[in-house]
């Protein structure tokens, strides 16, 4: 399936292509970057308005009872429950990605308190990479920084906790939780994973997979708009015995008795802190409704297939990119990674296309594939558009040059 | 002025009065819990549809540079610099305020390692007691917890930190933030204040009082909206020597050189984590709009005035609730707490009057007097609204009695 028909054929037949009509994307735009930035969800707008107004400016502090913002972090949660293969009441949400990891690596070493190693890999995210770095020097613990490939051998009977990002959100490389995790198990580690760009790409499975603790992120393949809240996952086995680092008053047994003294609250809710930001946690809430009565098996599916397509059409077109992202399909997450020392003008002159992928320093374009609303003939368009980028060297454009930026 | 008539007169020669009509406030309602969360702004609504369709939904992943998201949270920091007397650039945005808090008071402990005890009082908010008790354990230090009054006396050459709230949350009392700051220097240690009741409420001079960290609420007085994001300040002189116990990208020198080693960024900036709550600080920048121009010592005399008379009234007409808030101006922040032993029902049938305040256990009522949108006449019309509750014994009615609530 490498022509056009094929793909609007397969576009046709795809049982996932109605979702693409609960987002509201730019007509002229074809959407390669939700591993960053996740669309506008449809009802988003709506939602908010009535947040924002009658909630907030009507309601006024009543609404923390008449319009549920007090369960609205819960109701996320369950959302996200849904998608990770996580039993009922495992996952808090609120707080920054990087706000939680680090609440669950302090929690993770405490329950390792003789061990003297933390192992992390140079694929992680680099947010992550400074979280652990700062609690293991805190902690009087040596962090292990290896190579992707490397992670099980590092692995000793003196390693705490391993903290991994399951897809490393340059190459799009995915780990083997399942394997990491027995191996951390085995030598009497605790296994913690970021599934920033995991949760809502395909089917996760945290309590399958026994994994201790997870974190992960709102505004990617969650859809919840930018900044939205993260969130963490405890295992039921380590529910009644993990300690948030952060004591607040939403992880307080009894938030409103307004007592002087800290008791921790059930399971994964002592692991929020303060007030949520509600008007994020609206969007995040209304944005994960499009997610009811996915199959996430399907999603997975089309990913394969709408990467594999993409890998396919560059292999034959584009023989100056250097594919990075493995074909193996068990080692791949849901984007597509390509190199080339001009990847950074490349991918400004496919923006002005309308085609929005991104790029990491020093020579990597991304392209996100998210099954709920990229179609088989974006990716194709896709890679035409990126023909006649390179064909014309339209890259070569003064205005494609690389300046101080931001994405 | 105990009048209608001298209340009336009294907001048509209100200079601030002008400002109300920047809130959409409902018709029916008086709104004397500001202190708990601020109104909506008028112009919020409109600024978030823009922030949502526009921003998120048609400039997508590129709004972070095109809609300025990237700066967005030191925008909203210059604002609050403003608002409490701190220079430039030392006001960092994000996270809540229960985070901030764990972020600086574990700063300032490790500027002074050798010192075993930090001092906080019963009046502060439990958060800020959680956050304090839990950094302390970790360090193997001791949290003394005394009566406000004490808070000096209790200062000695091995307390390493002083972290009170300015304005106690239950009874609107003051500390003396120079007198207090003075004493904690005097005897080596650093002073933290939380300025949740203060920033927005009245004058506030982190630096003329020589405050080491500060950190505030964002939808209090400043009227951000449900959970909007909280804020820190450091002190020019320990910009550089401090450091944020939570490393993350938006607080590395180069956030988007995605470096594997952590540099942190100068002075407050260190201080941000992870990718901020965008919808949220939206709403937060566009509600501080209101603060343009206004004088707040005008804010602090009206603040006064009507605190004032609400506590004249109430002293008059209602013997049997004691006033729990200090008389003295310089003791009092910008509420008054009333103490009845019935008080949950009562706020409950005053509610139900449109008159809202709030009720905190085990007996007090609770009056915010927020001077930008509250009148003289409101005042007024709240006591009289209380005398009516009293005097029918409304309160009675079984559908105010106390139940599991949350405000």
């Amino acid at each position: 399936m490498t022509g056009r028909e094929e793909c609007q054929t397969a576009d046709r037949d795809d049982a996932l292509r109605a979702l693409r009509d609960r987002f509201r994307l730019p007509p002229d735009v074809i959407y390669l970057d939700g591993n960053s930035l996740g669309p506008l969800v449809e009802t988003v707008p709506d939602r908010m308005t009535s947040a924002v107004e009658r909630e907030w400016g009507e309601g006024l502090i009543r609404s923390w009872n008449t319009a549920g913002w007090i369960d609205l972090a819960e109701g996320v949660a369950a959302r996200i429950e849904a998608l990770i293969g996580a039993p009922q009441t495992t996952v808090a949400v609120g707080d920054s990605t990087s706000v939680n990891l680090f609440k669950v690596v302090e929690a993770a070493i405490g329950l390792r308190p003789d061990r003297r190693f933390v192992v992390t890999d140079r694929g992680n995210f680099p947010t992550d990479l400074y979280v652990l770095s700062g609690v293991c020097q805190r902690a009087g613990l040596v962090l292990e920084v290896v190579e992707p490939t490397d992670v099980i051998e590092a692995i000793c009977d003196d390693t705490a906790v391993v903290s991994l990002t399951e897809v490393d959100y340059r190459t799009g490389r995915r780990h083997d939780m399942r394997r990491v995790t027995e191996a951390a198990h085995s030598a009497g580690a605790l296994a913690v994973w970021d599934l920033a760009h995991s949760a809502g790409a395909f089917p996760v499975d945290v309590a399958e997979n026994a994994v201790d603790f997870a974190v992960g992120c709102g505004y990617k393949y969650l859809n919840g708009g930018p900044g939205a809240p993260g969130f963490l996952y405890v295992a039921p086995g380590l529910a009644d015995g993990w300690s948030n680092p952060i004591r607040g008053w939403f992880g307080h047994a009894r938030p409103f008795a307004f007592e002087l003294e800290f008791e921790p609250a059930e399971g994964v809710i002592r692991g929020q802190i303060g007030t949520p930001p509600i008007l994020s946690m609206v969007a995040l809430h209304e944005s994960l409704s499009v997610f009811d009565g996915v199959d996430l098996v399907a999603v997975r599916a089309k990913s394969l297939a709408l990467t594999d397509l993409f890998i396919e059409l560059v292999g034959e077109y584009l023989p100056d990119f250097t594919i990075v992202t493995p074909r193996e399909h068990e080692r791949r997450g849901s984007q597509v990674s390509l190199r080339h020392p001009e990847g950074y003008s490349i991918v400004q002159a496919l923006i002005a296309r309308g085609v929005i992928g991104d790029f990491r320093a020093p020579d990597i374009l991304r392209f996100g594939f998210a099954p709920l609303y990229v179609g088989f003939e974006d990716t194709f368009r896709a890679v035409e558009q990126l023909r006649e980028v390179m064909s014309g060297e339209e890259w070569r454009d003064p205005r494609f040059a690389a300046v101080a930026r931001v994405t």
